[in-house]
């Protein structure tokens, strides 16, 4: 049979219809380098204009191709996770290069749009956040232990300068965040979404501030518990498992750091509220988020594999959270780099590490996440995906400090 | 007449109908610290609930109240300025307990509403916006020489201190953008709405840019090239008589200070496009504007009689200059209270040389300009009006610092 499709193939002036149909396709792309090797006929199929191609992909059979036509966003990613696909070379820069293929600007093909239209997010209500938390979240701590370092914080971090390791950057990231709230042994602060509870410890233990932090993750709380404990913190830090939407009491703070990809765009005006509410005269709250430069929705295999119901907000869509409650944004920074630099950590890490996942869990799961974390590297590489920091205060708040220095340790 | 009036309001309890009606409306806006002397019945109303009262109006006669029963933001502004209103003590004081009474969250009565929709924003087509301008910018840079000091810079200061002084803090707010774009001397900028000049004249001398300067005020680019020649700068700063929508070219650096405001939010697209077009694939763009917490209408009385055709954006509408040419958001700061402290600095040299401006126009000039600055102070002073910084660049430029530090000298 396989002999038979390759004498067909290359019977064919330009090689067999999938190949014809590759080729032009690449072509509408503006030829990026990769080289397809088409199993079952023998075909390498590349762009046309440049020289030799950057990466080499293996498709191992004409299905998983037409697949790919159809809806490659969401086929690719399926695909490499079964071994349908299989790179060789380095999997961050074919992504990088597929990226830059559906770039924002880029055109998307009918196919693709159809396919896109044919999927539907899921909902962020109580009920629905509990389950959605519970898919990524839950999966073990051990597992995350392997590759997120001691801070055990699965969010962007500050890296002071290039040199910087993970461990460190992390805790300058909750110390930028805590200079930017201005903590000080007198405040109180609420966090929204506190994951293993570094963030909230940190606070605790480094700027004696009390605080009560919201998670819906059991296993993440249990955690957070065990932690709390052994650093003797029970008297300031106290960890609630709740919904966002059910915290109550007033705040010097609120804080949430990687919370808001799971709140869902419906619910921004509920967490307007909810930070209205919980903030104190002079409060202040930052919001930490992954974010686009754009309003468009979370790439779909992203959010049907690893984050359901989750959405990366632009800026504007994020100022539907603070406007209506007569909030003003002091400050935005945006960290894009910073969670290229982080992940590259948590893959380099999780590539040490492989055996033991592969241990714990089987060779799909493997290549999933092996192809989340190098298609997320990809992503903030080529800004597709952004990282804000948004600091707001209550409008009459002149309670302000002039400058930014205090960021800065000036 | 008058003692007839005066006569047959002692005879009602509760004194004349207007003060009935002025009672009323003072107790739906809370009751706020100010006592009215109707001079024409001799009766003094205030707020029924607070002590003794902090700020007093008096007003001339019947027709003024009511008209500033009707439409109380224009109609206050107008009849201080044709002394119909009086303020005995702090006119700043004042314009704060008013900016209070109208704050964002309080009620507004039917007949502000429908004052309101009769009310209608001129328009910043190309001529539109040259008249506009025109009206504001081209009465004399004599004047304006009297309370701006020496930088001539009509827009927010940046205090590194509260020590600073005027003159230090426009120079500082010169530097601190030019930190943020990164200038260096190989660098070229366009800048659109340059004012007087100040800002293109500082990047080139202190940064060694090359700097296009587009402005549609003929009497501030008469200043600008005599500065230039002045300081023999011809050879780095071109003053262009034009709109910003006529900038060609490709630059390193895109920057506007204070020219937002009049750019009217129809025309943002437009601008962003603007911004998109002139830079470089490694280019930063700037823009500082008055902006506010969420959208509304610039303060009616400041449209009509000071800034023809402007408008404050919130962040989330200034996104939409950005979102749509995929610029990424890399920076916001919020310099309120920058502004507050700027214009009292204005108000004071304003009334040092009060003499001067009445020698120059009338006392309805005096009062008008001075109203226009106080209620500024009292807008910045109770986060009625923001000032934002607002850096952005296209989304696949990787070369970025990592840390905000090398705008704090870092």
């Amino acid at each position: 049979m396989n002999a038979q499709v390759e004498s067909e193939a290359r019977s064919r002036p330009g090689g067999s219809l999938e190949a014809q149909l590759l080729r032009r396709l690449l072509r509408s792309f503006g030829d990026p380098p990769i080289e397809f090797h088409l199993l079952w006929t023998d075909e390498r199929v590349s762009g046309a204009a440049s020289g030799s191609p950057l990466e080499h992909l293996r498709i191992t059979d004409r299905r998983t191709l037409l697949g790919l036509l159809y809806d490659p966003q969401m086929r690719f990613g399926d695909a490499y996770v079964t071994g349908q696909i299989e790179v060789e070379g380095d999997l961050v820069q074919l992504m990088v290069a597929l990226f830059q293929i559906f770039a924002p600007d880029a055109r998307e093909s009918t196919l693709s749009r159809i396919a896109g239209w044919c999927r539907r997010p899921r909902r962020n209500s109580l009920a629905g956040s509990r389950d959605n938390i519970h898919r990524h979240y839950d999966i073990g701590n051990a597992f995350y232990a392997l590759w997120l370092g001691d801070t055990m914080a699965y969010t962007c971090a500050y890296y002071p300068s290039a040199e910087a390791g993970l461990d460190q950057a992390q805790t300058a990231k909750m110390d930028h965040v805590c200079r930017k709230l201005r903590l000080g042994a007198a405040d109180s602060v609420v966090e929204a979404g506190c994951g293993w509870g570094g963030l909230a410890l940190h606070m605790a233990a480094r700027y004696g501030t009390k605080v009560r932090a919201f998670n819906i993750s059991r296993e993440q709380l249990e955690f957070a518990r065990r932690r709390t404990r052994e650093q003797g913190l029970e008297h300031r830090v106290e960890f609630i498992e709740d919904d966002y939407r059910n915290l109550s009491g007033s705040y010097d703070a609120f804080v949430s750091v990687g919370m808001l990809e799971h709140v869902g765009r419906d619910h921004y005006p509920e967490l307007g509220r909810v930070i209205r509410g919980a903030l104190t005269a002079h409060g202040r709250a930052l919001i930490h988020s992954i974010g686009r430069n754009r309003p468009d929705s979370l790439h779909p295999w992203i959010e049907r594999r690893i984050f359901p119901g989750a959405y990366a907000p632009s800026p504007g869509e994020m100022m539907q959270i603070f406007e209506p409650f007569n909030l003003s944004v002091l400050d935005v920074e945006n960290l894009r780099l910073h969670y290229a630099r982080t992940l590259r950590h948590w893959l380099e890490r999780y590539g040490a590490n492989i055996a033991q996942v592969r241990a714990m869990f089987d060779e799909r799961f493997v290549r999933m996440w092996r192809y989340y974390l190098a298609g997320s590297i990809a992503a903030f590489d080529t800004g597709t995906l952004q990282l804000f920091q948004v600091l707001v205060t209550p409008h009459h708040n002149n309670d302000l400090p002039l400058t930014r220095g205090h960021m800065y340790g000036l």
